[in-house]
């Protein structure tokens, strides 16, 4: 049985097995927020001809279905197929538009002063040929050699003594050393004959509760060659990590999350390997950045303990794993470097953090926030690190938002409302791209201007008589925001609702951990955000909707995904690797779930802007108007 | 289909398997010196009814045959079959007869200066419960306990992350945790719920061309609680290490060479733990000492190198491995250590033997030889070491000698003729046993009394007209050792060549060693001596024959097995592991199979006791008489 696409390509596929599964087989990813349940609607397929079996409509509108839509993971063919797969359900690399993405990245390395000095190194040794008079064995030919170039001791692990003698001689005596520095030694972490100096490169990981980013980085001159981004398909075990760990400890599912994660990680690895024809042993490091839950679930730790009081992760400190360890498809000997966590609700994403933005070096006191699925907060300067975390859910990332996708091509990232026609102006991330969706800048901005264009009340609801673009969905009210052919996008009630109690989430975390430390916002000198948002976050559309307190404009920054980047610093720079440890260690977790006064100031922020409307003056100024 | 044994036991059996594969199934072992390959005779059972096809009677008599013998690997059963397995096939431990050599042990090892301080030890850690107010993780708590004990620092390979947080909680936070002292740290070898002080032993191993002799060690007193030895079942890939490497390199049996040897010290582990009921768990480390290729074959590295000029190994100082690595059957974890090797043909079995004859500490000029298939020999004293090898043959450990077998129970060791009536009196290792062959030992007296008697001639040839003794056999002229009910115990003409050629290569071997470092035997002030003779050599006869040189007798000590004596040493010492490295590093490797001198002094001993008999004066003078 066949499934052919309309692009001419033909798949075999097995009774029983969806269409996603099918195409997975074949390395073609489709988009899923859900992990194949059915619900997110991000894997939308046309079926031409050929008799399906499908299990649920449920994201799909009458006019979709009637126009041949399925979801690729509803939708079990009984017979040869001929399917068309839309261009936004299609998983793929970022491509073209990291280009400006790799230069800001390369320009905060060089701003850090440390050089390139790659977690792993290659040296090439001519090793002189044994004799009669020079019989000394393999290893200690290659131990001597490498001492001589004044490049100190080496460290053989057992496994790669195997195959020492043959690759010694394969290219007459020359070879290439993987190493990794460890307590003044180097280690072995991969040998190959002859010189294969380049190409080197390295994967950076962020995996995120909702969403894993993976950058590709040429370790040679730090370039980033490409960005590829999945939603976390441990999702069909729970949204949150809370949920997750329940799955785990007591449904066993421990290394089925673990798996999931190491598959999303693998199939973003082989998209870019594909795309850029990169052999497996070119390949020297992996450096990951997550949640203390997901580096458990990554590295295959139980995290039982961390959900329950007293909190105990298994580690926050990891040792250096190696990629065959844990089923990452890259040559399995190469290491794997995960990120210190603090402590069971701070991870290695935050540490991460902290590193990009080198808040830990700025003398006055500044406040770091990444708004992921949890929201954590890092107050401090060079001399002391506190922090704290308020979980904000995932909507920002796209998920729980009908239309809600990540910030990659066809995202709509800025929103205008013309408060006189109430026409809506939108930009899209990508050359060319038809809107696919909205992301999380887009929907901070179409919630300010919908609230300062009356189309939203301080409660959240929509006004159906101020504009037409108001109008009876499925899930009740709904906004329009783009009219599509096929599709319009909208944000809907619900929508709003996610998007309101995430942002009453962090600006409650932001006003209680100042209030624990005896500070206020007038105290801080720079506040750096962090998200997956997009390319842009508008601060002052985030102060309207009370996400951010009202500071200068000035003092904002936004960073984009600074786990990534941290991830991909620590990757390009020993020194850097060090300064992240050290971060761990300074950082102290202040827990803030069990103060009352974090409950009463969110409850606060579930309004527009805030009950309290005084402390956001120019937003009150505004409504006046 | 099932094999009943007459002591009761009932086996079921596959079509096309041998009895010798299916009772090895069901952790029945019997002898064999030949791989089974139907060519040793030493794994003779008696068939009582059933129909069994025989592959080969080659190494039984007629009269056997007739009486129901075949050998187990030759014969396949194709019904249910009842069989008898007599004493001498079965494979078993030493038992009671090493209590003696236990004493023996430990007192070298007290003499030595060395306390127990053996390769790993284990540590019982109660852990603070964890507190919100001490929420570290499992792992920094762990280290925390550890270096506040003043144990230091603790390294924990990332494959004893994933069960550490159940560990740790199982009970009530005591763990038992076991180390191995690396590198100014402890690294974890092992962890255990709860407190599992002991029982803690140790495994020695020494890998013999021709014999595997495994020891069982109690880590905490010293003790040997017992001895098991197998023939290595490489010898199906050839008899000598040679073959076995073209084996290894040109068929592509590296693989199965490996196999074998593990699969070999996993019967006798299995045997071992089944004897003294030891759980898998007790057992915390692994030393093996072999010669070069041996220690190459064991580890799975490639020994092809070894062979051509210039003769390198991979390694001569190998990486500690885990059991799990090797496919040795106890906790995959715990660490094999190897001793160290000088060079292609001077391996860790010699390495081990110095330090077993404390030879690098003494003053004056010794030599020690091991005797094994190869004969290594060492010549120096606590300032200088070299050494060479000369090739003696697997003859003295009982291979390709017709009755030969290992110096275990019913072993003839001890051979006396009367010289008026060539009556021969006998000794046999164990109480109460029935001869079953003839050990190295046995056959050196053997040789020396058949000299002395005038049975056997100066060129090595039996003489039929002095004794009745001297018979026609299957293989030529034999000389009856031991009249037995149903098998006779003989010495055959090719067995005396065999011992004669073996003797000649030994002798040649010091005379040369001696000479290229100008010193004559006269500068020599000790003889160590090791091989698997069994538990005295009588010095005297060995000189009759012309395998040791005429000096005085107390200038000779037998010291046995010294490779497993040395690794018994260094598993409970890690002072003693250290001089074993300063050993290796030591020892100059001389190569004498280049020199013409070598071939003719070798040529010259092919006669008893030498064709210089003058070298010999008081056999000169016997001979006389």
């Amino acid at each position: 049985m066949n499934i052919t696409l309309t692009s001419g390509k033909t798949i075999a596929i097995k009774p029983g097995t969806s269409i996603m599964e099918s195409l997975k087989r074949t390395g073609m990813y489709l988009n899923s927020s859900c992990g194949s349940k059915g619900t997110c609607g991000k894997c939308k397929i046309i079926i031409k001809t050929g008799q399906v079996s499908i299990k649920s409509t449920m994201k799909l509108t009458q006019h979709e279905i009637n126009a041949g839509y399925a979801l690729a993971c509803q939708a079990y063919p009984s017979e040869d197929t001929i399917i068309d797969i839309p261009k936004e359900s299609i998983l793929t690399v970022e491509g073209k538009i990291v280009t400006g993405k790799s230069k800001d990245l390369q320009a905060l390395l060089r701003s850090t002063g440390a050089e390139i000095n790659p977690l792993t190194e290659r040296f090439i040794l001519q090793l002189p040929q044994p004799t009669l008079n020079d019989n000394i064995s393999d290893l200690e030919r290659l131990k001597r050699e490498l001492f001589s170039k004044g490049l100190g001791c080496l460290r053989v692990p057992f496994r790669f003594m195997t195959n020492l003698a043959q690759t010694v001689r394969k290219n007459n005596w020359e070879i290439t050393l993987c190493t990794i520095h460890s307590e003044d030694c180097y280690e072995i972490t991969n040998i190959f004959p002859g010189s294969q100096k380049i190409p080197q490169f390295g994967i950076a990981v962020d995996i995120g509760t909702t969403t894993i980013v993976v950058y590709l980085i040429d370790l040679i001159n730090g370039n980033l060659v490409d960005v590829a981004s999945i939603y976390n398909s441990q999702i069909r075990f729970g949204d949150d990590v809370i949920t997750r760990i329940v799955n785990a400890s007591e449904h066993k599912e421990l290394k089925n999350l673990h798996k999931a994660v190491i598959s999303d990680i693998n199939i973003l690895l082989s998209l870019l390997r594909k795309t850029y024809h990169i052999s497996i042993d070119s390949i020297d490091c992996v450096v990951i950045a997550g949640n203390t839950t997901m580096t458990h679930f990554f590295l295959g730790l139980d995290p039982s303990s961390i959900r329950e009081e007293p909190y105990i992760p298994t580690a926050n400190v990891f040792p250096i794993s190696h990629a065959g360890e844990l089923g990452i498809k890259v040559n399995p000997n190469i290491p794997v470097y995960a990120f210190p966590c603090v402590a069971s609700y701070m991870g290695g994403d935050i540490v991460s953090g902290v590193l990009a933005t080198r808040l830990h070096e700025k003398e006055k006191l500044s406040i770091f926030i990444d708004i992921g699925t949890n929201g954590e907060i890092v107050l401090g300067n060079s001399e002391w690190l506190v922090a704290a975390a308020c979980s904000a859910g995932p909507c920002f990332e796209g998920s729980g938002i009908k239309h809600g996708m990540r910030a990659t091509d066809g995202a709509i990232e800025d929103v205008r409302i013309n408060p006189a026609t109430y026409d809506v102006d939108i930009k899209v991330i990508g050359d060319d791209t038809q809107p696919m969706g909205i992301c999380g800048s887009g929907m901070i901005d179409a919630a300010a201007e919908m609230f300062m264009t009356g189309i939203l009340d301080q409660k959240g609801k929509l006004q159906k008589e101020v504009s037409n673009r108001v109008r009876v969905g499925e899930d009740g009210l709904e906004f329009v925001i783009h009219y599509g052919e096929g599709k319009d996008i909208v944000l809907t009630e619900p929508d709003i609702e996610n998007i309101i109690r995430a942002k009453a989430a962090i600006y409650a975390g932001f006003t209680i951990l100042l209030k624990e430390v005896g500070f206020t916002f007038d105290d801080v000198h720079k506040v750096y955000i962090a998200g997956g948002f997009g390319k842009f976050l508008d601060i002052e559309k985030a102060i309207i909707i009370g996400m951010l307190p009202e500071l200068p404009k000035e003092k904002f920054e936004y960073m984009g995904n600074t786990s990534i980047t941290g991830a991909y610093l620590c990757i390009l720079s020993q020194r850097l690797r060090g300064e992240a440890e050290e971060i761990s260690r300074k950082m102290t977790y202040i827990e803030l779930s069990v103060s009352k006064s974090f409950m009463d100031e969110y409850v606060s922020g579930l309004f527009i802007p805030h009950t309290n409307v005084d402390a956001f003056p120019s937003v009150k100024e505004l409504m006046k108007k």
